[in-house]
């Protein structure tokens, strides 16, 4: 894959954003977030989401003139009405909030209602690390996914992220959706003619979906079926666990932030649909001292690392890790980019008159 | 089923755990979480564990005569240092502690550290619901489960449990461990004679574990396999979140906590380790009015509940809807006992002198 610099790609896609319609400081915040998602190697949330915060610029989801507003407001809490804005840019103040008031108090929390999609959930759990804190960030989703023993998308894939620090390991940072698998990984089983596995989602009659063509175009036309939660079909393998898990999810980001939950929540065709956050963070201090805290975290993240493989597995790995190394190598050898989102850039680079940054060259390729 | 008033089992249980020497109040509260797991359907959890109990009482596990401490407090916190006590003594103790400080101030936490198998998570949570809070309760376990790629035992089933009022509807009470499964479905199925399902469990090469006898043993003596993560075995059906979401809770419960992690916890033969204990609750009124928020959750959940099955299923539940209507079918008709555990209880009336409660006569069975 060619690779590029991080700075340039975060150049370009500010350029673009600003060029659609959002303010500066949005524009670039929106693309530092997109491109930490490519670094990481997530690049589902990456620069490869572009075209969609575009569209979503065009049909009216997302309204770059939007004046968040705090609509509630306590020492520990605060309730922002995020009016349609920019999701990065809603999230991040979330996000602030709930750091600020952590700060001062020790635990802070904030509800983000009529927000946008903000990108990678960690981006902002991460900024609880260097502060000795922990952080925790949820969001609502566009329904895709099916209730245990249901038929019918009743909740989103509603992430959740959650992020500790360590000392000399690298942190703790789990990222995930809440169903199975995202509705991506049905997409390429489809164009690769490949049957789904059991699992994975069920069609409009509530049974495990194999055709995946058949599957998103119900899904696509609201006529049943969808994503299965976590833990697959029914019981037998904690399937209503991660039925469970999600509407925790919805709850706090949907319920909490009176943004609205569940079905309700729909994507149009081009762009994502407006939904609800939930973000909090809290001292380490509180409980004990923060140095003793991240050397017990280094014990054990190093005894999950070094635990021993399954036969014909290589490593152990405990969540962020990858994502880390992925991120560090990215620094020195530049940002990777799959050729496919590469011609999607070209393309928006001519339609907006920016220039694209060229690929480095030399260097070590993967 | 053979039934029995709540109310007598309670007396019974709270008889023979003061006979066996924790003092009296503990013995009564501990034998009202006992019974709570009955009435709700939690049976692995109810008094077919007293006998666990009282083993960790004989064995040194549990020390009746410990005394709580309050290591460290700030008003939005406190860690507890439960020296060994009844588990359910201590996380009562937390949980209060946490309640107390969101009364005052909006949102409160407790650790527990050195506590000992506290019952059912949700019987913590719930207390959150009166008072128009959300709860979250969380615990280590002895380590049981065998992270994504790995093949040895490195966290416990590490529950969770998260609770939100509602208006009309029954609360919304989730209450999961992190493990695919319980070791209790395994040895139901070694006790059968079946083969284990694949995405259960791994065998000490980390493959898929079908001898339900062999993983029991490899798992007493430490040999290695185990439980796998919420997701099953890999990343292709989402193992790797369940393994995140146990490692979140050996971090909150376990490392925060300053109790101890991992591997590290171990249970003896007889009775449960000790284990260390996270509690969280917050008011909704940091956010919106509690009666706008408990009516969006009647919506969500009446939703949820009259979504359309699948084809050969009956209703869509969501998290602690049966447990309510079983816990209320309970209070009219008795708490329903399985033979064996009224077997186990007899042995106890007689050991101890106690008198075991007369089953209910008349009313329906099931």
């Amino acid at each position: 894959m060619p690779r590029f610099t991080r700075s340039s790609l975060i150049d370009f896609a500010h350029a673009v954003l600003a060029a659609a319609g959002l303010p500066d400081v949005q524009a670039r915040q929106a693309a530092e977030v997109l491109v930490a998602a490519d670094a990481r190697g997530l690049a589902s949330h990456g620069l490869a989401r572009l075209p969609r915060y575009l569209a979503g610029l065009e049909d009216g989801a997302i309204d770059p003139a939007a004046v968040l507003e705090v609509v509630h407001d306590t020492p520990l809490s605060c309730a922002i009405d995020a009016h349609g804005a920019m999701g990065t840019h809603a999230a991040q103040a979330g996000m602030s909030a709930a750091l600020d008031k952590a700060r001062a108090h020790g635990i802070g929390m904030a509800t983000v209602r009529d927000s946008n999609h903000f990108g990678i959930a960690c981006w902002y759990a991460m900024q609880a690390l260097e502060h000795d804190m922990i952080g925790l960030v949820m969001t609502n989703t566009a329904a895709l996914g099916v209730p245990t023993f249901g038929r019918e998308a009743m909740f989103g894939t509603n992430p959740l992220a959650f992020a500790a620090p360590a000392g000399d390991e690298r942190a703790f940072v789990l990222d995930m959706a809440t169903t199975a698998v995202p509705r991506g990984k049905i997409e390429v089983r489809a164009r690769q003619g490949q049957p789904l596995e059991a699992g994975w989602a069920v069609d409009a009659r509530g049974a495990t979906a194999v055709d995946g063509p058949a599957l998103l175009d119900e899904m696509r036309r609201h006529a049943g079926g969808g994503l299965l939660p976590l833990g697959g079909l029914g019981t037998s393998h904690g399937g209503h666990k991660g039925y469970g898990l999600a509407v925790m999810v919805d709850i706090l980001s949907g319920v909490l932030s009176a943004h609205g939950f569940g079905a309700q929540l729909r994507d149009s065709g081009a762009s994502a649909g407006r939904m609800g956050h939930f973000f909090a963070a809290f001292r380490i201090d509180l409980f004990r001292p923060p140095e003793q805290f991240r050397a017990d975290m280094d014990r054990m993240l190093a005894a999950l690392r070094e635990s021993p493989p399954a036969e014909g597995e290589e490593r152990v790995y405990y969540s962020g890790l990858v994502e880390s190394e992925r991120e560090e190598r990215a620094q020195i050898e530049g940002v990777p980019l799959e050729a496919g989102v590469v011609a999607t850039l070209e393309g928006l680079a001519a339609r907006f008159g920016v220039t694209l940054p060229s690929a480095r060259e030399g260097g070590p390729r993967s």
